[in-house]
């Protein structure tokens, strides 16, 4: 038998999924990988191989009654069928609220699930459904190992300012704090940088995760010093379709104003804002980017100084600026959008080489640059299996 | 007779006011001010000569029914029979808010004034206040010129981008859009700035308006160009009372999930945050100062580290920095706060001289400072007047 740890990323109408075996050396390398979506609707399952071969393609058109766990249940039973030979030996997912306790990964048992549950009002809209997913594989496979790998972790360290909003002390005793997220996508990061170019992951570099949801975080010696987002992933930079930082006056004014209710707002600012919203188009930058309509180019304009603008307050927090790291589907993907963002860092000493930019080359900055500008996918799941791993073999030496 | 100006600044507890008589070249000049202050609850009436020396002192103790009108009568009442000689001509207003119409000053009519009312749900703490008293004064003299100075105003012209939202465009068209505050400072600083120092002046500046309320403008060659206040005067750096930005997610958090009523959420973010929350102590940061209690170091480590992540911000709007200017009560007196922030910028080639900061000198760098910082006290009175005499005088050559 070939061991194996399934990483998970449960979100509200999808579960994103991959098989990592274990080498002989005990390292994870992909096998499967897949994703259920469209639930709640009409649910589509997805499995490939690391090859990005088809495994399996199924869709329950028009079940929107079937749950998370009904449509894990499957999954187990795909697997259990088809995977043969192979034994996984633990499952890490993806939470994304670990509050002031949950600081790192850890083994989830009973206890810890409660202790979990009730962090779901710091992120009502995705916790319950990173939980839920746990809950349905306690009850398929309840010997099987489970690892919570928190969003929120990497940003522990920052300094206690960073984490602090400007209000009562009681509050931000009641966790009302800057937590930060996308903290797997910048483990995984800066735990690459440091392979790629050791000088550079030791110096102060912002990473750029740009994808539906957006944000930067200021590494110093790759641990977090500052990030963008704060209390919840609404913060910060402008997003596919949420506002990112907003004057609080103006909910306060579309609430007593404008009459709308408490829910009508998070849905504004959620689902109806950020790129979507300045577009009218679309909250998807490959779409706005073939747009010929002025308003597309606008909300790309937007999203990139205000990209720039939070960089600048970022270096500030890191005291100077040695490097820039893109990644995710924007930051990986989208060359243009790079460039501006560059363009208007140029102030800070970047300089970028817009033929390797162009070919979403590694390196995209000119040799002379002072300061470095790398492109490097991110791989959360990755960074989930390896946590999952390290919990399961214990401490290291 | 000697013909005046008085310029004139309504808040919501109090009444400033100033007296400016013109000299032969038609100069205004400060003959008198004054405040009424602790209106609503026991209104008490100070004037002063230019030198400071007492003129008037009076309360009304218990007087909580005393309304602004009422006050500025008992104001016009003495002026007219101690103010023999002198011949007001025009009344200039702190507006605090001219919306999308209202880019520059203008003399107040009929018209106007229901306009300039319709914009109190913008800020329907301050510009109720500001409209009473153009109300009560064209009651009390309805031939007297009144003059309409907006706090929004220097703003205008910042490029699109620094005035909009990720929000539908919807709401920016219907005004939802980031206006920016303390205007007529920043316009001062900028005139003064022009005739301290023209080389600075035609650079890249920002000035940092520190006093109970803060901001900071970015302003290249004088004009505005990004400021960290937004919709409203909750928005951007930490202050007195007031939490500056903050995740908007905190806001429906309180309400959901804690039951905080919206009225009392706004409570909590204008008049419980800021200095006064983080420290538990008070919003004064002079008292902060001089606390040996953590809470008060850790109110004043915020309100520096954040002004000094938001300046880096601002230096990225305006892709460099030349210069920095304090001004307000915190920016014209704290050493100690002008030291920190400088301190946390001096990675963009701010030095201090420390001698030079401590005395509250006009020029605070050192001679080989990249940057040049300096302290300009502000006189948004004499802004006022300065507008309210140009459109008496209508344009001039």
């Amino acid at each position: 038998m070939t061991r194996a740890v399934v990483s998970l990323n449960s979100g509200s109408s999808s579960i994103k999924f991959g098989l990592y075996e274990l080498d002989p050396n005990g390292a994870p390398v992909l096998a499967v990988r897949g994703k259920i979506e469209r639930i709640g609707i009409s649910p589509r399952l997805s499995i490939r191989d690391s090859a990005g071969g088809q495994l399996l393609e199924q869709e329950w058109p028009g079940e929107a009654g079937l749950t998370h766990a009904d449509l894990l249940v499957s999954l187990f039973d795909w697997a259990s069928t088809r995977l043969t030979g192979i034994e996984v030996t633990a499952i890490g997912h993806r939470v994304v609220h670990g509050g002031t306790d949950f600081v790192s990964p850890c083994l989830i048992d009973g206890d810890i699930l409660v202790r979990l549950d009730r962090l779901c009002p710091l992120a009502p809209l995705h916790q319950p459904h990173n939980l839920s997913a746990i809950h349905a594989i306690a009850r398929i496979a309840p010997a099987l190992p489970q690892v919570a790998c928190f969003d929120t972790a990497f940003h522990n360290g920052r300094p206690a300012l960073a984490k602090r909003f400007a209000i009562p002390r009681a509050l931000h005793d009641q966790g009302i704090q800057r937590y930060g997220f996308h903290g797997l996508s910048y483990e995984y990061i800066a735990r690459r940088l440091a392979e790629v170019d050791a000088e550079m992951a030791a110096g102060r570099v912002i990473a750029a995760h740009l994808g539906n949801g957006a944000s930067l975080c200021a590494m110093s010696a790759g641990k977090s010093m500052d990030t963008t987002m704060g209390f919840t992933a609404l913060d910060g930079l402008m997003m596919g379709t949420r506002c990112g930082t907003i004057d609080p006056g103006v909910i306060l004014h579309l609430q007593a104003e404008m009459g709308m209710a408490a829910k009508d707002v998070e849905n504004l600012l959620y689902s109806r804002s950020g790129l979507l919203g300045v577009s009218g188009l679309s909250s998807d930058m490959r779409e706005l980017s073939l747009s010929d309509r002025p308003e597309a180019a606008e909300a790309i304009d937007l999203f990139t100084w205000r990209a720039a603008r939070e960089a600048g307050a970022l270096a500030s927090s890191l005291e100077g600026l040695d490097g820039l790291v893109f990644t995710a589907g924007i930051g990986e993907h989208h060359a243009d959008v790079r460039a501006r963002i560059c363009r208007r860092l140029q102030w800070l000493g970047i300089r970028i080489d817009d033929a390797a930019n162009t070919a979403n080359a590694p390196l995209i900055s000119l040799a002379d640059s002072p300061i470095k500008v790398r492109i490097i996918p991110t791989d959360e799941e990755r960074m989930i299996a390896l946590h999952t791993l390290s919990i399961l073999n214990g401490p290291q030496a």
